[in-house]
């Protein structure tokens, strides 16, 4: 009924069998030059023509034998006798054996002058110049570049042998619908195999997506068999785990021998590799993020060890802004957004559930917690890999805090600037410790609308720094609960949602002191909790007001000059930006 | 008959006076998602609806009501009394609050046990708490990541609103032939339209190419305007210089109106813009790397404006090796090799020449030398743009010297390794000097095979250095000349192809004396020259041995530890590097 992994193996140990067991192949496919970029030569590439193939003139002129332009001078100019006019890129006719410009010539009565003599072979590329026949052009394993085909196409080369790696991709689980249609409850739209096809060809591989496999162990027996032979590599997507459901142990350990089952990495552990018939078979996680981080860790390795190249990725040293937590034992990896802030970079971590994969897309980047480490403190130096153009992040404004919707909106109008907004979640302590330590641009807090609020839970943290604060949200919060609340049902309710120092803790323990009653402790349990008029809406809760929170922008003034900063405020003070508060977040695609 | 640029623009008024001309419009297509990676949104976007859209399981295990959990502990196991099976992902069926994992439980009889109560919302993932629907996916102006498109399908988005510029790709040029044709002597393969398409379709461009114009106004001026009624940018490419065959200025001053013809930029001087029908019509230069600059510059900078990405390219600070001249009031771009010795990060510089498109090929970056500038002293810190992955550059090593063909076949056999050999062509005191201040991993020098050239010409600089030295190449010399070398002839003979410290100098001279004849000193002008013998064989001149010439890599004894500088030792020193001296150089890609 229930079954674990036996063993967690330690990624590098993971890595290090999968390469013993799988050497890399001869996967090789010859593309027309046009389809090479981006790909790997699998052959060293060598001219197939000298080029220029002869003598041929650097500028437009007229060619002339070096040995006549003697003694031309500025006093005293030479006419040309014997020339032919050439234009840049002309073979140069014999016996001609210079080139003099036309800039440097005077047109005097239809016969070009001269005031400085002409050295043999000047302004002429010589044969072979830029390559001679038969020398290497690119070597083998090289990441074709856009303006690398200019060249190969110049030196005759219009068919390229590229490493090529075929890698069947197939979707398992009974829950899955493909893309375009909306999912039921209990329903995940299939997407890790579109994922993992966008990723997997950029490092140069061919990949086909099979059809959703429902959880049959005969089904996706007869799947695999499939792929495998028509194959490489095969990707498994989902029911690696250890579940009722999971079914992709059993089947490749019937059809193969397993490599692996289970990595201490985090997230990505329910990862199985098998070999069946000699070829891979890598079973990913179903959660998102976790089977992204096994197409890059796992998937991207063993590409990269067949002579595949990995996505170019850009890495930078930045500072960590706040501590992380890491259990020892397993790799981690972290989405992060990076932000330069008054000349030093700094990395504030994203939420790192497997699921939360808007924290990928909210990220620039990601870094890496060796298994060695029991965490990372604030203030460390770390490695991040960039998932941007590193150059964006001198335009990129970190803003620490509550990700309110109106945030989404404002970094919408920022992007009119150049400017890319970063919003990472955190308490309102985590906002005031970022702005403390001088790690974000900004901050968001979220506070009951008084002044008490504010200097409780942000000056008195605070007391050197010049802030600014702009309001950006402004939510009636109220308790949602099933029945009415009078004086009885009162005293028992056991609320949820209600960390300490939150604007729903204070509104609540602040109304329930103005109704006699006592708060109680929290507990694991609720009756009723804490939130807007429209969640309470949405459940088809009773709401019962208790106040109003503000959502506050944050700067200090420090960077109020820098000019991403300034636009935010900007932006933020417009009107515009408190035309429709209640709008805040319901944005609509356009159809 | 001569026309002249009337004047150069400074690159930055020529990308202001651009700029002003075309604004950004709205170019907009809407794209199936799997088709949206690399591409850049036109508009935010936003959640479909909520993810999870209701509580789910977080792992596999049993559904509890929390309240029902309480006082199950360690000693006291508590059997499930209502509980349902759940797989990660699945919703959890009413009126369950919390999950129990598996692994925390235990099968007794059929019932699980568990030893720990269970918290309300326990392993529960709650209703939106990756998105709620409405919520920002992916603001305005991103550009598309690989697993950007995972999250947009989960979230419901199929079709992504891109920005969409439809770029018209024109070559012109009589001496043009389309790719795969063997070029005649003065003709040329068209590749700068293929190269255009290539680069500018990764900034989020749709290309389209033209087929090739002959240099005649009338079929320029239709090409032109068929272009421009079809894209919103046309690229002309060549043409655009002032030779007598350069129409494009003529016909597009004709058609619209000039906005600037001529940028003070190096390579890339003949660049022409012109408003025809509101729409950028840009001439670009004939020469491939001067092509490359303004596509990059001119028209890569036209597209950041429009809001397309530019191609993301790691930039890094960097010494620079050797001084390198520049003229004032040009913006010159250099292309370079980095490579990391010591610790330290070196750029050494290729050739500038715009025709030399091997010397793109061999660089890993390039870099900006501004109008402002004169030049950039040896040693001084640069910013580097790379054209390769950051990461490369760890396993890229810089062989500064003669390029000898045998150097190539060495790269390739050292690119088993995981080793890039990168080879920028020296004098042999440019390795010298190169050596001396630790600014390659190797250098190639040629000499003639004598203990005193290894002495006077290498030991001598580099009394405090220990070196290790392979011969890589060996070469007989000799004089190539039209006629029989007899005492006569060889007294009024004057040689070409002999700077300095070369080889080919030094064994002339040595001839010369043995022979009793002084060496006349170097003129413009030459009636014969020194060269292997399989050069004066291919021109049809009659070869004279003078002395053999030794190709020797040299490294530094410091560096000879480090893996990459060890591997290129031990293949250099292999019997297969000196199997067939005679075929270096002669490559053949396979058919």
């Amino acid at each position: 009924m229930s079954r674990r992994y036996l063993n967690l193996t330690p990624l590098p140990e993971a890595l290090a069998a999968m390469r013993q067991a799988f050497p890399p192949g001869d996967h090789v496919e010859t593309v027309p030059l046009r389809q090479a970029v981006g790909r790997v030569t699998a052959e060293p590439l060598y001219a197939e023509y000298s080029v220029p193939p002869a003598d041929i003139a650097k500028f437009d002129g007229y060619a002339v034998k070096s040995s006549e332009t003697l003694g031309a001078q500025d006093q005293r100019p030479l006419p040309l006798a014997e020339y032919a006019r050439v234009n840049t890129g002309e073979v140069l006719p014999p016996p001609f054996d210079a080139v003099v410009m036309i800039e440097d010539t005077w047109d005097d009565g239809g016969i070009p002058r001269i005031r400085k003599s002409a050295a043999y072979g000047q302004h002429v590329r010589r044969a072979g110049e830029d390559i001679r026949a038969g020398e290497l052009v690119l070597p083998k394993g090289h990441r074709v570049r856009p303006f690398d085909i200019g060249a190969l196409a110049t030196y005759g080369i219009d068919r390229v042998r590229v490493r090529s790696v075929l890698v069947g991709i197939v979707p398992t689980g009974s829950d899955l619908v493909p893309l375009g249609t909306a999912p039921a409850p209990g329903q995940t739209v299939e997407t890790n195999t579109l994922m993992a096809e966008a990723y997997l060809t950029r490092t140069g591989a061919t990949c086909r997506r099979y059809g959703i496999v429902p959880d049959d162990p005969a089904l996706i027996r007869e799947a695999v068999e499939k792929a495998v032979a028509e194959n490489d590599l095969v990707i498994l997507s989902a029911g690696s785990s250890a579940g009722t459901r999971d079914f992709s142990r059993d089947v490749v350990g019937a059809l193969g021998e397993i490599v692996f089952h289970g990595i201490a990495v985090r997230p990505g552990k329910p990862v199985l590799l098998a070999n069946v018939d000699g070829k891979p078979v890598l079973g990913t996680p179903g959660y998102p993020v976790a089977a992204q981080t096994v197409l890059r860790e796992v998937a991207g390795n063993l590409l990269a060890w067949w002579g595949l190249s990995p996505l170019p990725c850009g890495e930078l040293d930045v500072r960590l802004s706040r501590r992380l937590a890491s259990d020892l034992g397993f790799d981690e990896f972290v989405p992060v957004s990076v932000g330069r802030v008054s000349g030093t970079c700094w990395a504030t971590p994203h939420p790192r559930g497997g699921g939360i994969q808007m924290a990928v897309v909210r990220a620039n980047g990601y870094l890496h917690i060796p298994a060695a480490r029991e965490g990372i403190e604030g203030g460390e130096e770390v490695r991040v890999r960039l998932t941007v153009p590193p150059a964006s992040i001198a335009h990129t404004l970190v803003c620490v805090g509550r990700r309110d919707p109106a945030l989404s909106e404002l970094g919408n109008r920022l992007s009119e600037t150049g400017y890319l907004l970063h919003c990472c979640n955190a308490s309102t302590m985590g906002a005031v410790l970022a702005l403390r330590a001088n790690t974000c641009h900004a901050a968001t807090v979220a506070l009951p609308e008084t002044e008490e609020a504010w200097n409780d839970l942000v000056l008195r943290y605070l007391p050197d720094v010049d802030l600014l604060r702009v309001q950006v949200a402004r939510t009636e919060l109220g308790v949602a609960s099933a029945g009415d609340l009078d004086a009885d049902s009162l005293a028992s309710l056991r609320f949820a949602n209600r960390p300490k120092d939150t604007a729903a803790r204070l509104l609540l323990d602040a109304w329930l002191d103005r109704q006699g009653i006592p708060a109680d402790p929290p507990t694991g349990c609720a009756d009723a909790r804490v939130c807007p008029a429209r969640v309470a809406e949405e459940a088809g809760l009773r709401f019962t007001p208790i106040g109003y929170e503000s959502c506050d922008l944050v700067v200090r003034k420090d960077l109020a000059a820098d000019d991403g900063v300034a636009a935010l405020i900007r932006i933020a003070r417009s009107p515009e930006s408190h035309a429709s508060p209640g709008s805040a977040g319901k944005g609509r695609n356009p159809t």
